[in-house]
């Protein structure tokens, strides 16, 4: 791949602002008044793709949000890259939290700020701009089909049967995807399992209206305290999860593995400094690393009931909420894990409260051999700019639609991720070191070179 | 008190009237974008007292919301009824439940539908009215002290400081407070003792902001499970509360006294079906009436944390908080509670959190004995308008400031209360029956007329 880095220095003024026209419009997919932004950065989206050198583009219609798809077909008979990434974002909540505005990108520090920075449109952009280096130096060595997707954040509901009705269309030899972290920016790293995701609402109620806590408390049920009472019994005393049948199909890790596995960097002390923690915690058995990388686990993501606002108002509230989500690992059913939660919490539930369970999304857990031939293409591309050998790991977080590619259009995908731990994505202040973004640019045209051979 | 009921037909319409002037003012004590409202209807207030007959009356400076302050005094000889009451009211929120907006009253089924209706503008305002027909009248007994706060429903903050600092002014020989509930419209009772209370917010802390809750998900704390386990424990598996040493001061009543108050109407099938519950839920050994009368108690006024929002965001978050709130019984001292609490909820936490316990406000329990001349003209007082003998109740509400009168100025009160349990005072629809209003102004003259003999 001749004058890469001469190519992103000559452009580099340009693709950050390319990258920022996609950034600042606000594509929060699980808030339904950001319709009209999903659209215009789908069509953004098309309008760059077009830029970047694709023979056609199009922004195509799904059940939710549209997705934009793109090719550029050389020779039929050389191997086809297929490029998925989403051009969706997270909610921006508690905005008072961010030092800079979420959606008007801000270079300090040599990072991007803002939200979408690292996941997933700096990553995503990343490959539009090393198939444009490619395209416009006569060096792509593949065919290639973008497909980007608006509904990666809250689960992909409608890329599935997207990915039923055009499996002729989506045909290719590998997925790549940037959407995922390096261990760090001189510790290359590629993604070889995800974990899965299962995701649910809960509605407890007591009394039919809220009540004054003084003349009701102590005789009728806190839907609040029950609430409580019901996470509180998800955890046995060792972090083990409670819910019956839970860990039937989780695949026992080998000793062997775990050990291999523990070779990779990881300092625990700088890990609680950096989150400002006093100690970790998690399923007893088992290391930070594995806890994340191997394991499921059940986290509450959000809680509310009562009264939430200033002072101190006594109130006996006749309902409590959660959002409560597992991360789920290779060879669990997503399905079968939403209909064992939402039984085992309704049998939990004494009698004087009623609950009502509200399954929201799942996906399955990934696994990507190291023998294939697309990942040591990519471990080749990240040797090479790197200088140093990049090490599978095993990430916690989840793509649900990486293991749906796999059994819809029987395509393995690739996770070559550029961000970093400390880019807090889905939180406030989420940032792009500069030297990922342009560092992947760099290195995703040699994974093209060594497929292609 | 001759012609009391022909007073209150002729004047109807303008007691509704007037009573609506004060409810449209928001005067919510604990928001403090209110504070203009505050003063207005104190302003409000002072005005009305001047009308129904008191020589003089003012608005005084507190180091918070001022207190109304009015008198008529016909011979320093003759006994004094000192009228406690509060111009303040509950927040609004949640909003949406509401069938009318909160601040317009609005006369339906043939009650008042309002914020305030009851609580305490409805109730005080029978005090105002019935003083006016004994005014206007000549019919006045006793010599008459207002003294109306606007922070009851924040636990009084600035009146302690205020009686302490006009003892002489406020000199009485017995406080009459209309703030609380009678059994039913045909069945009279005094309410002859009130819970203490106890209110904290607590936060937890995890990580220092947000997490992905894949990435960290299993390995580091999240702070709503924790703040869930710590809540439920505070309660065992029989309802008590484990706070060690929280329930040493509670007088212990005899099995005599419990069988007396146990003749009191009251019908559980009801009581479920009203508040539409499969069961009553609270601690073992103790009937519903017991749990709210003679038993503390420990409720979640309210509880939030992460995401709270549309959407299944997928996050781990950095705080989860609490507002958790007891009601004590009469021995019970709530700066004693308020430490114990503290320290055991500081001392539960697991070090992977860091815990913040804010106390906020508390009072503590009261009894008013039934041999009182003043109680005995309230017996009285109910037993002309309605035929039949009140019966003594024990509320499991509080209004702390009741004992600080008592500690402060040495005088006790009397709580005859025309509220009924259907009011929804502090929740959405909050109401009081016309029936109620007119017969509260009925009845309170004669409790003057039997206190000045």
């Amino acid at each position: 791949m001749k004058d890469v880095k001469a190519y992103i220095e000559a452009n580099r003024e340009r693709f950050l602002e390319e990258l920022f026209e996609l950034i600042r419009i606000p594509s929060i997919s699980a808030e339904s008044e950001h319709k009209p932004d999903m659209l215009r950065c789908a069509e953004k989206w098309k309008e760059f793709l077009l830029k970047a050198g694709c023979d056609k583009a199009e922004v195509m219609p799904t059940e939710g949000n549209p997705v934009v798809y793109g090719e550029k077909i050389i020779d039929p008979a050389k191997p086809t890259v297929c490029v998925y990434g989403h051009y969706d974002v997270m909610p921006v909540a508690p905005l008072e939290l961010w030092r800079t505005s979420p959606f008007e990108p801000v270079v300090k520090d040599g990072k991007i700020w803002a939200r979408g920075a690292d996941d997933d449109k700096g990553q995503s952009f990343m490959q539009a701009k090393a198939f444009e280096f490619m395209v416009k130096t006569g060096q792509l060595p593949c065919n290639v089909k973008f497909m980007l997707e608006g509904e990666e954040e809250i689960g992909s509901p409608s890329l599935y049967g997207f990915c039923e009705q055009h499996k002729e269309l989506l045909k290719s030899d590998v997925i790549l995807v940037c959407d995922t972290s390096m261990i760090a920016p001189d510790v290359p790293s590629i993604t070889s399992g995800l974990r899965g995701l299962c995701y649910w609402e809960v509605e407890v109620t007591g009394a039919n209206h809220d009540l004054h806590s003084g003349i009701y408390g102590g005789a009728v049920a806190n839907p609040i305290n029950i609430l409580c009472k019901m996470i509180a019994s998800l955890h046995d005393e060792n972090g083990h999860i409670t819910i019956p049948g839970f860990y039937d199909d989780v695949l026992v890790i080998s000793d062997e593995e775990r050990a291999l596995m523990a070779q990779a960097p990881f300092n625990e002390e700088a890990y609680k400094k950096e989150l400002d923690i006093k100690a970790v915690h998690g399923e007893k058995g088992y290391t930070t690393k594995e806890r994340t990388g191997i394991r499921p686990c059940l986290d509450v993501c959000g809680i509310w009931g009562g009264h939430t606002g200033e002072g101190s108002k006594t109130v006996l509230p006749s309902k409590a909420y959660a959002k409560i989500s597992t991360r789920l690992v290779a060879n669990q059913n997503f399905h079968k894990i939403s209909d064992l939660f939402q039984h085992h919490f309704e049998s939990i539930a004494p009698d004087c409260v009623r609950v009502k369970v509200t399954p929201c999304h799942g996906g399955a857990a990934y696994v990507s051999p190291l023998e294939m031939k697309a990942y040591q293409a990519a471990e080749k591309a990240m040797e090479t700019t790197y200088g140093k050998r990049p090490i599978p790991t095993r990430s916690g977080g989840s793509i649900p639609i990486v293991a749906g590619f796999e059994n819809i259009l029987g395509t393995k995908s690739i996770l070559m991720g550029f961000g970093l731990g400390s880019d807090d994505i889905h939180a406030p202040n989420e940032n792009y070191p500069l030297e990922q973004f342009f560092k992947g640019i760099e290195t995703i045209p040699y994974f093209y070179e060594y497929f292609a051979r």
